[in-house]
């Protein structure tokens, strides 16, 4: 990786840093976060602006640039990689550590008295910017919105912003139609007395109106905006989508309706000034709800008194439990899902050893074996496939430079998952092509043993998944060993593989209790740093648990997995498992070879089903 | 439980509220909290001005007196007591229920207009102000400062503030003067750029200083501020308990001293006056650090520039960690408690059958068997006694009407502790002195496996507590049962019984994390309302852990159990109990047999001895 060279680019931003046509006053410092206007995990490459001004590409950094300087705040996973692709004109802080100081104390040690700090309100969240400005304001300085984005002015080949088309989900797969969705919506927004609700993140619009796009790559989401009132629903959407007559019927734009269902389709753009006219229009106690993660710009758009903001919407938490067409939909997936890695590892299997197969070939292998299942859209994230040292890296993705060959001498890790249309798979599973050493067994079975802990789990209603993060530790713990990140999160039906607001981790106390019917993934690991990664990672649905006595009538839940892909026995030590660890993967194996079995035999997938059924045999535990 | 009659002090105060020798301008609401100008958990009957005015003397309750009504908030475990002990001018708000207002909503809806509120500015603390003040102004009301406060006016015969002689604690006690405390603590303000530092706990300033009082029951503090600079020391302590010649010699105050070891005692209602001045007298960037749990009156004296407040003061972290002195302090405490608890036991056992030992004479039983027991001071909090349907009541306290006899037929729980001069104890056993049923001894060996998985855990440096609290509850949960309160709490060496800021429970997110030296409680339970209640509670120590590998080099911890009083294995089912925890429970058992046994041994109490051997017997678990 050789660095970007900034020079020219940068002159460019402080010319227009001051340049009247973009700017009220001067600004002494423009703030470029990463993220766009809707708080996306995943961004479109038109709106990888800090990437583009700095040649940083990372998922997480936001860049500073003043009259002298140009600064670089990242965290501890891409130190190494921003100091690579950026050239001397940025420095780097390093997230984290004693001595960087924040964004905040950093511009007040450099601005000249009385400056003015530009940055894009539809970029940062409207929290962000109230704690930036705040701490500005007291020493002297101001945060101003730059209303045109002024990276936008000097990228001359910026791309477009994608408007791809529309898929429409029709019942069978969401179980709900738009229509009834709105109407429970309408029904909380009553209940907490909103009038309003404005939808800012990319997958609600598209959960809540059963539509899908592909204007960024992973996430089947596409860029608009809804604004939902009691009696009127607007939807902001760009290009000629809305011609396609699928759409059209989709969303019944030609019917003649109850005026509250009508549909009024609006361009993207004209959110800022529709929200400002909806504020402007309202009496007391008319509120607006809205995300408290919502851009700055758009929660400004409402007065400060009409504002209603909670952490989630209750689109967020409505989509994360998912109906029975959605969790039929969700097996479905993850039944086509392990016959492609069936055929994946078999394929594997045979061709390591030849020394042929690289992290590449291995991943390019399983996409392709997806591809063949029905109704596959495409990947879900980015293939971490990982061998030996590699595996060590927690978001590793291969690149020609780090690609490494698999062999029969190391642990093979592969992270993957697609978007099909019934639902969104993640699974991760560690192999060994050839004879895994006894320490790799025994932290293979230690991470195994959490992985059942969570999975076997029974816990009240009404528990916060981050309760049961320790559960996927303890059998690491005991020996020394843990892992630095957390025990899952919250995945799509056939949307974005990461989604709020529940979650397994140490670190996540703001998520909601679990509840039947949401869907996490369960991925304790363990990494040694230059040697190898392991991690088992099945995608979990909630259920309720039948318990023998049932306190203050709470009721119980426990996790169904829907990862049916074979748990490599030959890395277990079985002498390590209690007896009811080792029923736990004789009856998961039993599952896998029933279900995953017959749909291998019905697609005539004859030697992947040979597979299944070695890597099913049960282990046997001697007392 | 007659109510308390109090409309003659609702007029009285009525007048007060309005009279303008005591507030400025009349108040159309006075706020009455529960505590005292330290935020102490246990208060002096002096403090205890809401039960004064309301007659509900429950821990936890808030009353607002407006011109026409008077309102009490409390929450469920008080609901009934608070009934029974308030008359018709009472309105009893629930908190937790859904339709009770908060304290600022129903001001909100009752009073006229423009009205001021008053609350005495040292009960309230800081961010409860700021919070009640808030919602009140933007409702056009006022939260304002009274200085005397209005119920000590109309309180007739309200008891003198205690003022009882101090202890001095030793080297021997404490393993580290309180010259050597300063020190360290002015290193912790150096490192934060503070330049003051205010002690308002009473446990910090009784730990900083080495003293002990008596001046609130169970609580071996006394009513103290203190304030630290960097060059000198004033405490703020009333009476004569500073001529006492051990205090003074303690403390150095007639010796000649370097002048930042100079202690300067103040009269401890000089401490607004001399804080005002220490801020009027401040140049930028001299900052003083106090808790933000610190009193309104407190925190307002120091200009806001100039504040420093965080959760944990240095002292509160610095008092949670024993040194090797406090770590043996607690040892030998607890040993002599288990001592008593012996004897208690062997004596119920002949007793109990009788029919002639009622909850209160246990209590007093064990109160007595304690205080034979060298440097017993007092016990460390209301002994929990409780036989059948008495058990399940969490916080339950024997009074006459509730007062039952122990059987034969019924399960007995005790939670109880002392006081002594080096240590301080708290361990709750549950015992049946008959025949236990199935079902009582399967709940009772759930709660044993969670007991045990808290205590036996190894977990990572760095750990925070509540991340081990569903460990204690994981077999519970299994069978579909769970306890409403939290594991652990930290423990105070001769100090408070419950101290930060550790604690292992699901609702502490605050929690400092763990450190070898720590001392918390681990006592989960099942309470089956109407029934029965049990509780297995060790108070225990955080000890390095020697582990199989050493991940990152972090280090593991795990617990020590120092109380030594046996489980009783007649209620234990050991047919539910894995080998590991079979072995825990023998473990356990041989080592209270051994200190304990060589401790009565050495007291020549030959016959609870004998019962201790008994009680000690090793399960035998068959495979």
């Amino acid at each position: 990786m050789s660095p970007k060279i900034t020079t020219e680019l940068l002159k460019q931003l402080r010319q227009v840093m001051k340049n009247p046509k973009y700017v009220q006053e001067p600004v002494q410092a423009y703030i470029v976060p990463s993220g766009d206007a809707h708080q996306s995990e995943y961004i479109a490459p038109c709106d990888c602006r800090r990437a583009f001004i700095s040649g940083f590409d990372g998922s997480a950094g936001t860049a500073i640039v003043t009259e002298q300087q140009a600064a670089m705040w990242t965290d501890g996973r891409y130190f190494l990689q921003a100091a690579q692709q950026m050239d001397s004109n940025w420095t780097l802080m390093k997230m984290g550590l004693k001595d960087t100081p924040t964004q905040e104390d950093w511009l007040v040690s450099v601005l000249p008295e009385g400056s003015k700090v530009g940055v894009d309100p539809f970029i940062i969240p409207a929290d962000q910017w109230k704690r930036m400005s705040k701490a500005l304001r007291s020493a002297g300085h101001d945060l101003v919105p730059v209303k045109e984005n002024l990276i936008d002015t000097i990228w001359a080949d910026c791309p477009q912003r994608p408007c791809k088309p529309l898929i429409t989900l029709g019942l069978s797969y969401t179980g709900v139609s738009w229509r009834d969705k709105i109407v429970a919506l309408r029904s909380k927004m009553a209940e907490r007395k909103v009038m309003w609700f404005v939808v800012t993140a990319l997958d609600e619009v598209a959960w809540l109106f059963n539509l899908r796009g592909s204007d960024v790559e992973y996430n089947p989401v596409f860029f608009a905006y809804a604004v939902i009132g009691m009696n009127t629903i607007r939807l902001f959407i760009d290009g000629d989508r809305m011609m396609d007559p699928a759409v059209r019927e989709h969303l019944q734009l030609d019917s003649t309706l109850e005026p509250e269902f009508k549909i009024q389709v609006m361009p993207y753009g004209s959110i800022l000034s529709e929200l400002q006219a909806v504020g402007a229009g309202l009496s007391p106690k008319e509120k607006v709800w809205l995300s408290d993660k919502a851009s700055y710009a758009l929660t400004e758009a409402v007065p400060k008194a009409y504002r209603y903001l909670t952490p989630y919407t209750p689109i967020c938490i409505a989509k994360a439990v998912k109906n029975t067409s959605e969790t039929e939909g969700m097996r479905r997936a993850h039944i086509k899902d392990a016959v492609a890695l069936c055929e994946l590892f078999n394929w594997l299997e045979k061709e390591v050893p030849k020394g042929t197969v690289t992290e590449i070939i291995a991943a390019d292998k399983a996409e392709e074996f997806r591809s063949q299942q029905k109704d596959f859209v495409e990947l879900s994230f980015a293939t971490i496939s990982s061998t030996g040292p590699n595996g060590a890296i927690i978001h590793y993705k291969p690149v020609p430079e780090t690609n490494r060959t698999l062999s029969v001498n190391e642990i093979y890790l592969l992270d993957s998952g697609a978007q099909y249309k019934d639902g969104t798979t993640d699974v991760t599973r560690t192999m060994h092509f050839g004879t895994p050493s006894a320490y790799e067994k025994e932290c293979f079975t230690y991470v195994l043993k959490g992985h059942i802990a969570v999975s076997a789990a029974i816990f009240p209603n009404g528990t916060k998944g981050h309760l049961l993060d320790s559960f996927a530790r303890s059998a690491l713990w005991d020996c020394g060993l843990d892992y630095l990140h957390g025990t899952g999160h919250g995945v799509g039906s056939f949307l974005n593989v990461h989604e709020g607001p529940c979650g397994i981790s140490y670190k996540t106390f703001a998520d909601e209790p679990l509840e039947a019917g949401m869907i996490v993934s369960d991925e304790p690991g363990y990494y040694e740093d230059g040697s190898f990664g392991i991690r088992i990672e099945n995608v979990v649905l909630v259920i309720p648990a039948e318990t023998k006595y049932n306190f203050k009538n709470r009721g119980s839940l426990t996790f169904e997995p829907l990862t049916l892909v074979p748990i490599q026995t030959k890395m277990i030590d079985v002498s390590l498992l209690t007896q009811k660890e080792c029923k736990w993967v004789n009856d998961y194996h039993q599952t896998c070879r029933e279900v995953v079995g017959a749909e291998l035999e019905r697609q005539g997938r004859h030697e992947a089903l040979q597979w299944l059924i070695r890597e099913t045999e049960p282990l046997i535990r001697v007392q």
